[in-house]
């Protein structure tokens, strides 16, 4: 039989027998309801709107605090007992039955990149609201405390999750973020407290587990018409500097084979790097996204190019193998074409890897509720990757139409927003047992 | 026998028969003082000097100013007639003796690139001053009437010589120079009048010949080891922008089959000038000399490419081809890669080839003083190409060592200088013939 959420929310279920079946019955046929999730989205784009259609609510703006605001009042609607950390987090919490169990932590973000679009991190933080108001509307109570925590700042370093896994650095909170505001005064303009950071440090255990639910940002979910992508965890990211030196000269007066170029040079590097990343099975990703040839000018052959290369994968052994791949490449196409290449390593985020029972959990929660699944990694960062270092971590994906991310044109359809929360809401629910 | 310089300049010349078989052979032996011309390059080489070694004399700067009273002085020591045309080219002139006749033209231009070095014009014109100082001296006297010229600010756009053969427009004399100043103010700075060009201006057949000694500026005659360099002619140098469009994505979740990468369709497209200008035989050269790639941040798949591309050829119908050739394998690079290539056409120097007649002189020349020769095109712009629209024009190039040029560390061999000198003189005797 189908108990529709009215019925629900008035109490109003059906006796199928025993107590302890009618509540497993119950629970297994709560739903989140998908229209409030939806409306909630769209009041929360009107603050930092822009022309475009998206918004641009970066972390400390005004637009962020205003959207802080309007979503800890969700918080309060969904009975959650709601606090600002001294991080600036927004952290709100239901009680749990099972005595001093650890919390289990659901939640994402609402900050935005410049020009940004209505679904990264809004989808998970929302979502996760909503899965406690359906908990609270239908007075289910879990064994463990809930947290549903918003992180501030994920587009700008990951800051509120790094605040509570120790990772920020004093150095970091005076360098400035892209609201014009310092990391400490932007702490302070939303309501924490820089100096008592310590207070919001979790250790290992300090959490029970922690469940993401975010937009892919990327197009294999919407491509292959897959409804629900199961991460198998947050790639690792190495970003190299790589500098050539040729010779700068006369583009007129010096002949073809007696050149030093080093942007030639670097065309093959970009090429180089294309072919090896793909060479090999898998979802690694390699990226030259910056580039600089001096002098720069039409008519003088490039004597120096500065350029990026950016290697992801789950595995730090295949981007080590990849990067020495590419290195051993580089070194060929610098004694063919007389340059030289020098690498310079920028910075390294190592794979936070998913729990293999959550991931389990999330597979069989979405073949229950009759949707389809791929496992995959997630290609870009997320908070759930500094939870990863207190706890188990789930990161539950939906599709991103075209996968357009980072973009006023970033779309999710409602259909699987809402499959999506009730994926959340049920792999909650088993956890907790 | 060997008539030394001293000889000749104290008249001591041996009688071998026939006035004019003396006179034949004493100016088949005339030579430059090759010692005086290096002394005069160092002299001119303190105005504008920097601490590399080489000048920052930019036209129209104080240092070009004073470079140019100092060259003044030299033309007067040379015996030469001068003045300050109102264009700002400094003309130095002895009469002929055949009447009415069109005068030859030799020189070259002093100004420099910023962190210049002290060969590229300079040469040429003190080659050239020399040449007039040795006919002086040796009281030889020209059926032509014969012209220095110092044309004034070549290396910004051929200022001089566009205003002699009247391509200067009225417009770009607004256009600001390297100095600071406009065209405009830079020509009354060093002495012309910008309102009374039209009396610079000369047509078609008001000059005999024009003749122009510089350094090659390119490494083939060093590499080779010639001594000279005969020129076929001014290459034409075509500029195109060409902005590629792709998809701008996050780097981290766009997979790599899933890309539309601008800067790897660039890095193709860079390859593909390469490999198509040097798949056929000749001397044309083809450059990407300049690479901006947006948004530009080593985690964004760069969305867009805006890129030059330069051709330079003798042969206006072979950077044709080249060029149809690139836009077509830009239509296969764009095809594979999901992109899109747009070409602008930038900017076009038409090839300017020299004199055939005076190219068989000068080899012949070079010859009889046994030097070795070769035939090549000026991959760089010169003076000579706008003097090719008002009559017949030869190039004599020497030896830039290693092929270096407008940096401090041009060079060319005093040998060298003095031997492309003499090739200057005696071609200067066969075209007054």
């Amino acid at each position: 039989m189908r108990i529709n959420r009215r019925q629900f929310s008035q109490g109003l279920i059906v006796s199928l027998g025993a107590v302890s079946f009618r509540r497993l019955s119950f629970q297994t046929q709560l739903r989140v309801n998908g229209q409030r999730i939806m409306d909630h989205i769209l009041a929360l784009a009107e603050f930092g709107k822009n022309q475009q259609g998206g918004v641009s609510r970066i972390a400390y703006g005004d637009a962020d605090k205003q959207g802080r605001e309007y979503v800890l009042g969700l918080m309060r609607e969904a009975k959650l007992e709601v606090r600002i950390d001294a991080a600036g987090n927004l952290i709100g919490r239901r009680a749990g039955s099972g005595g001093s169990l650890a919390p289990l932590l659901i939640g994402s973000h609402i900050d935005s990149v410049p020009e940004g679009g209505n679904y990264d991190g809004v989808v998970g933080s929302l979502g996760a609201i909503e899965v406690a108001q359906t908990l609270a509307e239908s007075k289910v109570t879990l064994r463990h405390p809930l947290e549903v925590v918003i992180f501030q700042n994920e587009e700008g370093g990951l800051i509120g999750s790094r605040a509570m896994d120790g990772e920020l650095t004093e150095k970091e909170l005076d360098l400035v973020s892209r609201s014009g505001k310092t990391i400490r005064e932007g702490i302070k303009f939303i309501g924490g407290d820089p100096a008592r950071l310590g207070e919001v440090r979790r250790k290992k255990g300090d959490i029970a587990a922690y469940l993401e639910l975010h937009i892919e940002q990327g197009g294999n979910l919407d491509s292959e018409k897959i409804n629900i992508g199961v991460v198998e965890g947050i790639v690792g990211i190495n970003w190299w500097d790589v500098t050539i030196e040729g010779f700068a000269n006369h583009a007129g007066t010096t002949a073809m084979n007696n050149r030093q170029d080093a942007l030639l040079a670097a065309a093959k590097f970009i090429e180089a790097v294309n072919r090896i990343v793909t060479s090999v099975p898998g979802r690694q990703v390699g990226t030259v996204g910056r580039i600089n040839a001096f002098p720069g000018a039409p008519n003088v052959i490039p004597g120096k190019v500065v350029l990026s290369l950016e290697l992801r994968d789950l595995d730090a052994a295949k981007i080590k193998m990849l990067y020495d791949r590419v290195y051993a490449e580089a070194q060929s196409i610098a004694a063919a074409s007389r340059t030289k290449f020098d690498f310079k390593e920028i910075n390294v985020n190592i794979p936070a890897p998913t729990d293999p029972r959550i991931r389990s959990l999330i597979s069989e929660t979405a073949r229950d509720l009759g949707l389809s699944t791929k496992s995959m990694p997630s290609g870009a960062g997320h908070d759930a990757q500094d939870m990863a270092r207190l706890g188990p971590v789930g990161m539950i994906f939906i599709p991103s139409v075209g996968g357009i991310s980072h973009s006023p044109r970033e779309f999710s359809h409602p259909a699987d927003i809402g499959n999506g929360a009730n994926v959340l809401l049920h792999t909650l629910l088993k956890l907790d047992k």
